[in-house]
């Protein structure tokens, strides 16, 4: 039997609490140290799970009794952050995005690559039970050649304006995972092109940023992606992919919350509404996710989202953003 | 080319215009001759396919220039009908049910057997589409042995009392298309148990008769049929089927009335209403029943269900009505 | 907060872990002891949970120390478990079905109702989230009357022949979850007509038992309950109920294993096979059940099938196996 | 009871005989005269009806006796044919699309207006009663503000080399009824993105033709229309919408070939395959079609496409097709 790895979290918010869960829940994972300005934070997810609470992160490089380090502070403290992993030798998982400045990416990637220090980032739904099972069904040829990937991305309702203001836009802040998830299917992206409206959110307009958005991806290979984004969704967060290939098609469809169904006069079998948002839908995911980053912190085989792959999807978000602001198509260069 | 069938309806109410605009359609069919006393019904109907009217039927069998009936009239005229086309040697398509009285029938059977003359009774459902296309797949081994049968059928809405009065009651009525259902794929029935109850219509409860009913017969092979039977049905004609083996199953769903579903916070992929009743949903049945009998008069290769199915289905429903009221099993013999 | 509760699991097969995973899952609850004569079984269960282990059930009753016991023994012992429990007075909650003799059944019967030591039965689809759904929105009306209740229960597979043989056939062994899951909607069955036969499973031809069955129950308010029922199922467990009222229907679909659905040239909308089995199609059910048999063991207001459920449920089964054997329809009074 | 408009058929290739089939049927028109250079061809869908057949179109203008014309020769000869329909001063309903090249529509544009002469364009689509349902309900405000609509369009099979190199490629062929389906939901398109790639199909490589394309939509009101086409589709002719606004979302999902469902130890619930291509799927909507151009010819109100309709499909399409080929994003004005 293994020993558990030594696990530090690093922010306490909503998704730090997700990833604190993971950890307890894991076999071969132990959270040991937990770290928050927000020292109330972190010392009420400490006690849940018998940790040691700080509110200084850089505690958990100094500790010297750490494996890993679960990065889900905000956005701009993510590229420091693993930097003092990669020289304190620990591994990192790191939520998405990298950061909001491709520059600031950049300059970290010649150290991230040089220093064999294992970073993952946190796309968690390529660890979706679904939507991994449709990646390895096309790389089994079930569908043939992949021809076309469509993906419908709805979050339930658009976040405030004072997030708005902060996101770096709906291309960096949401549309990321979907960038990331085109990747999983068709990593080698060679161009973007990107429409983006505000049709409903004041947030939106406020801050000159689009809440609906509908974006065309195209791969060295042919196949061309098509992502449907929008801030808010009546019915729910709405997921889904359809892989399109020369036999046929493998479909996602969103996650129901019960297998209960009406008939009435006005009309038949409607189905319950779908998960809330992605806490509930993808808490799968996180979970699979965090498993996967402990194989890759021990060295072992793994399947963990890079760096690279989150460089990616910022180049990607970047491109779109350019597109839809210049009115223009946008060739990228990945490598 | 072959000259197309002359043929001669009786009765032209809603279940009489329906085959006679199947027999107008029909290109080896032609409508000659129609016959009600109520001579108006009889006028209409003749005017709109260039027919000749008559109030008395009887002026059918003599004309001499029919080559088949299509008997649509009242139960109680059927068997009397039936005998005279035997007389006349003029093929006969005859509505359900052959009477009320099984002794009626039995007296006339062995007419029928010995003439000659195709008598063809008018089980529509055997040739709608779905239902044809399960039996096909089960007889082609696709589920392997046929081991349960689930057949509900529920009408729109109660009939009027005045009808629930004349009509046999819900077993002779109703569930004699499901009878015949049940021997379309599995012929040899040997018991019937039937349990029914009077639940929202008064007409039922006036004339004793039952409004919800559910219905197991019991095959040779050890194959069970469950039938269930309801005289309304708020989400629209109810018409279903599971063919379960030991390999999977088949199932028939009922026929919406678009392609249009609807999602909204309240409830997702709501689909539209079904067909309202037997004349929408069977539209297609009415016209393939039609063509399969015109095979049978010509003397071809024919699958219309026969007097012994019609014979069958109605000793099916007087047991059904025994065990529902003597609240007994009973064992039947079909031969 | 309150001091969970202390528990004692009797049995530790494939059902008592289950439980023994519940037990130690509800904060409500913690897991003391074990006991199994098969020790080995015992200690492997004592040891992950923590908890003490013995090979002698009696000990749990004499220990002084538990708040509750969960009997997932063998059938036979059950009846003798729980007059030990209510002795002690310890509350009970214990698998189905109470005994396979009605008679052992109604002796410890008046002890039970005289003890006011709670006992509940382990009818875990009760707890069910898309059957509780079905029965809170046909309590509130969304369907009107309730007239019709269709279940559909096959199991994977046929059981061992050795176990068919002491199952005490399959209405006491295994419709008895559907008469409870009948009587959670329609508490006063007052009749039952039984059909079986033996198809496809040897162990149930050489025991006498039947493989397929359909059972009809009627109701006192008129509604008829239709069961049928499989020993074995390619598709995987189906599990299925609609629920027909006046204004419509609800209807509980079988659990899908994944969310992807793939077309191809031959088939399309093809959709993952169901849950396998009762532990994976169950799991929440289990953990629910538990829970609420807590609040039962604390004299809090409790849904918990009780004595009398697990009493009414065996009185069906009886009376099915009577039906089915001596081709009667069998009046019930559960009163 | 009003005359029959009296209709000449102009091209009897698979079309037009679908045309000649909906006017044979519609009880308020008649088929009177056929034109063909293909003379047999002609002469059999004459013979069929009771038309007379000519080789030669321009009969159909001087004969005197026709109230309207069907346009469904090749697309070469459209705007001539239409231009001597207006001459004839006779309505004229023509296929698809007017012209490959947009100035030879902007010369006839000015004619079309100025003549009174009732002139309809083919965009059978419309018609369908899904979509027009879906539109319908739209309008009601039952969804919403309108936001999104994605069409999905694969024909079933690429078509054969000689016709990709006449076809005025992807955009103008197939894309264009896409264009106007988008623009039955948002007449005001302002600006087209189109990506195509070649992928599978040796024609349209040949000919300089993509057989993959997505092509995204902005419209005044900040809408955004997706339309994903292949060119081969191995479930059969995929013809799917979904209008999504701020309430929620309407669907329109394939057609079905049956009512049938199979499931099985590898996959359940798994559906027919959709109905082959478009003379089976918008059966209905040819009727519906030829039936508003009747209202039309007389006069009537009537929503049948009209030429600036035809006219603006074929901007989007030309617009596409630069945006395709130079990688721009282009802006259109369609007034």
């Amino acid at each position: 039997m293994t020993t558990p790895l030594r696990f530090g979290l690093i922010g306490t918010g909503r998704i730090g609490q997700v990833h604190a869960a993971s950890i307890a829940a894991d076999a071969d994972a132990v959270l040991a140290r937990v770290a928050d300005p927000f020292i109330d934070g972190a010392r009420a997810v400490a006690e849940t799970y018998g940790a040691i609470a700080t509110a200084d992160a850089e505690e958990l490089f100094t500790a010297g009794d750490l494996d890993a380090v679960l990065i889900a502070s905000p956005t701009p403290t993510h590229v420091d952050l693993i930097a003092r992993a990669i020289d304190a030798g620990i591994a990192a998982l790191c939520e998405k995005p990298i950061d909001l400045d491709i520059a600031r990416v950049d300059a970290l990637r010649p150290r991230v690559a040089a220093s064999g220090v294992p970073v993952a980032l946190g796309f968690n739904r390529r660890f979706d039970p679904a939507f991994a099972e449709v990646r390895a069904r096309v790389d089994a040829g079930e569908i043939g050649a992949l021809e076309q990937l469509s993906i419908i991305s709805r979050d339930p309702s658009a976040p405030p304006a004072a997030y708005v203001a902060i996101s770096g836009g709906i291309f960096r802040d949401m549309t990321i995972h979907d960038f990331d998830m085109a990747r999983f299917f068709l990593p080698d992206i060679v161009e973007v092109s990107a429409t983006g409206t505000t049709t409903f959110d004041p947030g939106a307009r406020e801050h000159g940023d689009f809440d609906t958005a509908v974006i065309t991806l195209r791969s060295a290979s042919g196949a061309i992606v098509s992502i449907t984004n929008s801030r808010h969704s009546a019915v729910g967060y709405d997921q889904r992919i359809e892989a399109f290939g020369e036999l046929g098609s493998l479909s996602v469809a969103n996650m129901p919350t019960s297998l209960v169904s009406v008939s009435g006069a006005a009309a038949v079998e409607a189905r319950p509404p779908y998960q809330s948002f992605f806490l509930e839908r993808y808490a799968d995911a996180y979970a699979a996710e965090l498993h996967e980053f402990i194989k890759l912190a021990r060295g072992e085989a793994s399947t963990s989202p890079t760096f690279e792959d989150g460089r990616a999807a910022l180049v990607l978000a970047d491109a779109a953003q350019r597109s839809a602001t210049e009115r223009v198509i946008v060739p990228v260069d990945l490598s």
